[in-house]
């Protein structure tokens, strides 16, 4: 997605180590129009999968979800990572290690909210080591629905969470993939 | 707002003592269709009072924010209330006290994404002791920015935070305002 690539080049930046940040329109501040383009992408890529519901985890897929929604005309559940105490009782529950916290942590969605004719669209900011999409396949899978695809706005290409989920045959569309090179260069693949 | 009260009515769940569950509509699944109704009215209440930005925090009030900025087209950000490494060093910092965990947290802004030039709506999903909206408020007033309003989209006008925002002259707009009766049914004031 050229427009993604651009924005990414002129307004993320590269910190030490191959960590891309894009806080300033897409994990802090939210740039609307690019997330509308975002969404228009995403509803190319899965227009003929008769995506019933879209499912992405708090925080930071909120925003691309809500907006890629609308384009779909479907609704938006979001896995809980905190402790709530409204939840329903039944829920699915699943577990997803975060490698930048080095921590294990309960992602929660209510039964009421998944049904098993679902075809669900995940949709996430990033993929990395893939545990937060797999711990989403895991709940959609709980409850029985068909998940008929992963729409993911920034792959991070050198981390094995791409390969996993294609192993698995899984339809995943990533918006852009990048890696970096050795002097902290961003390569877009 | 009519509709908002018709979709509630709907849709809510009211628990033992006086608890409104939206999940099914705006706190754990969204309605685009209802958060595109929500994010209209906001732009009619706060059409001239020359917006430049939307601060909310994660994760609820995050889905409500990004759709209404597309009718004012201006940016959102969200303060974070988890660890980030990946936050900027100089961020803005307040503390907040949430009744249903019984526990105070810190929320944070990177210093870049809020300046003293910006005119900020804060919008969030609840009103109800007020700690979050004040919360954010100070986040604002230490970026030196002006704060033009705070649309809510539900207030529990038996809980004090409305008041305490409206004793501060706060251009504060509630599309909701909620309260029980003895038998746990929901009043609309």
């Amino acid at each position: 997605m050229e427009y993604l690539k651009r924005k990414i080049l002129k307004d993320g930046e590269i910190k030490k180590g191959g960590i891309l940040k894009v806080d300033s329109f897409l994990n802090h501040q939210l740039d609307i129009e690019c997330l509308n383009e975002i969404g228009k992408e995403f509803q190319k890529l899965f227009s003929n999968m008769d995506v019933t519901k879209i499912l992405t985890i708090e925080a930071s897929g909120i925003a691309v979800a809500a907006i890629s929604a609308q384009y779909f005309k479907v609704p938006v559940v979001f896995a809980k990572k905190t402790e709530s105490r409204n939840l329903s009782e039944v829920i699915y529950v699943s577990k997803v290690y975060s490698y930048t916290k080095d921590k294990t942590y309960n992602i929660k969605v209510s039964a009421e909210y998944l049904d098993k004719k679902d075809k669900i669209l995940i949709i996430d900011d990033f993929l990395a080591n893939g545990s937060a999409a797999l711990g989403l396949l895991d709940l959609a899978e709980q409850a029985g629905a068909e998940v008929v695809g992963i729409g993911i706005v920034i792959e991070k290409s050198f981390q094995d969470g791409g390969k996993k989920l294609r192993e698995r045959n899984i339809n995943l569309h990533s918006l852009v993939k990048v890696e970096f090179n050795d002097k902290d260069e961003i390569i877009f693949r």
